[in-house]
């Protein structure tokens, strides 16, 4: 099997199950919160269906499936060279069977899917509104911090139609956001369930939050214990490095 | 001055500049919720004006006047034996001139007060849904743990009646509730900015969070440091020693 490369990317081990993926720092490269959300969605039947909203690198539903071994893989994509970035990390761990990347734009979903196709949806939405703070030079880390191509509603409104009654839709976002959130997933009927507040320390401000809501669910949350990323030596938790694959107990 | 006591109550010193509060475990005494949010809220102005919805034994006003050394309280209770004996602390602790007791129910707030009238609103609410739970035999314990003689929406309509332009509503709630508290502050124009969830230790679930809106504030909410209650060896940690006066730095 022959993988081509493109200038500037290069191949990182994900520490999980022996997967690769292949990344180009010019344009996006993953971080934390993809970690955190790919250990947060739960993968339970052998046949799930999942749906990854701005797959960018395809690094949630690899490390999902690297994770559970299980899960059937929607990824989709709006910007084609990541989409084409993607089915070359999908290609390199022989994901195909499992994984299936489209470059689709989710505000799009009607013309791509039938409704009520899929048991969970994952999202790494980007975090700022359109109109606020700095937009990156760089097109591409732009689209995936901004609301440009897509809106956090948008993205609701989509995962609503498209998720099996009792789905789950699971996402990450900055906590400065969790009022807009949650009334948006309560206005699409997908009532918060669950949410794990993520902080940086146990004596700072949480950064961001972990959050899964049911499609049809009733009104009653559950916020779990806290995430914490980094002792106060500044190495990480215990948790964060299990999740690296570097701690087994 | 002579203060008298009714059957089965109990005088405890509140360790907060020397302050005293009558309770009556038949009815009802105070608990670390109250605690938590009397130091939650702030106390800036001199002349500002609080009102405390279902206080109960009177123990926020007091607890806030003696953290804060200011403001001007009025302090409404549903219950005519709990006011009675609400008014009987103030007495006790001199703070007549300070803190007024009324015995209303918030739902009748048009008929007591003007609009727009007070700059902070404190309340720590009934936590459980009317329909919710097992409720006490005792109706007076019922009355503070379930939504019998108001409701949280009810309280955060009032509440967005009666704060002034750009005046907080400061309150604790169990976390579950957390997406309803968030709407209905929303949907009164009452906007969430600040929460801090409390963490009963740091391997926990929360079971409350803290929560302070203002009316017409625009929509970016800072989630706070965590509030951890307890060390992993079950003593309390010096942030609530400190609120219990029992830890000076």
């Amino acid at each position: 099997m022959i993988i081509l490369f493109k200038p500037n990317e290069r191949l990182d081990d994900i520490q999980c199950n022996g997967y690769h993926i292949i990344q180009n720092s010019e344009v996006f490269c993953f971080g934390i919160d993809a970690v955190l959300l790919a250990h947060y969605a739960k993968v339970i039947k052998q046949n799930q269906k999942i749906l990854d909203i701005g797959t960018g690198t395809g690094i949630i539903p690899i490390l999902m499936h690297g994770i559970n071994k299980k899960g059937r893989y929607t990824a989709i994509e709006v910007q084609e060279n990541m989409a084409e970035m993607a089915s070359r990390s999908i290609i390199l761990n022989n994901l195909q069977n499992d994984i299936q990347v489209k470059c689709i734009n989710i505000m799009d979903y009607r013309q791509h899917f039938i409704q009520e196709q899929f048991d969970t949806i994952t999202c790494n939405p980007p975090y700022m509104k359109n109109n606020n703070g700095l937009q990156n030079n760089n097109y591409s880390k732009t689209i995936s911090r901004h609301e440009i191509t897509c809106t956090l509603e948008g993205i609701i409104d989509a995962s609503s139609h498209l998720l099996k009654e009792r789905g789950k839709l699971v996402m990450i976002h900055r906590t400065h956001r969790l009022v807009d959130l949650v009334e948006l997933m309560r206005k699409y009927r997908i009532e918060p369930k669950r949410m794990r507040m993520v902080y940086p320390k146990i004596s700072k401000a949480p950064t961001m939050m972990l959050i899964e809501g049911t499609k049809y669910g009733n009104s009653e949350l559950k916020v779990e214990a806290p995430l914490i990323v980094y002792n106060e030596d500044n190495t990480y938790t215990d948790e964060i490095n299990k999740m690296y694959g570097r701690y087994k107990e």
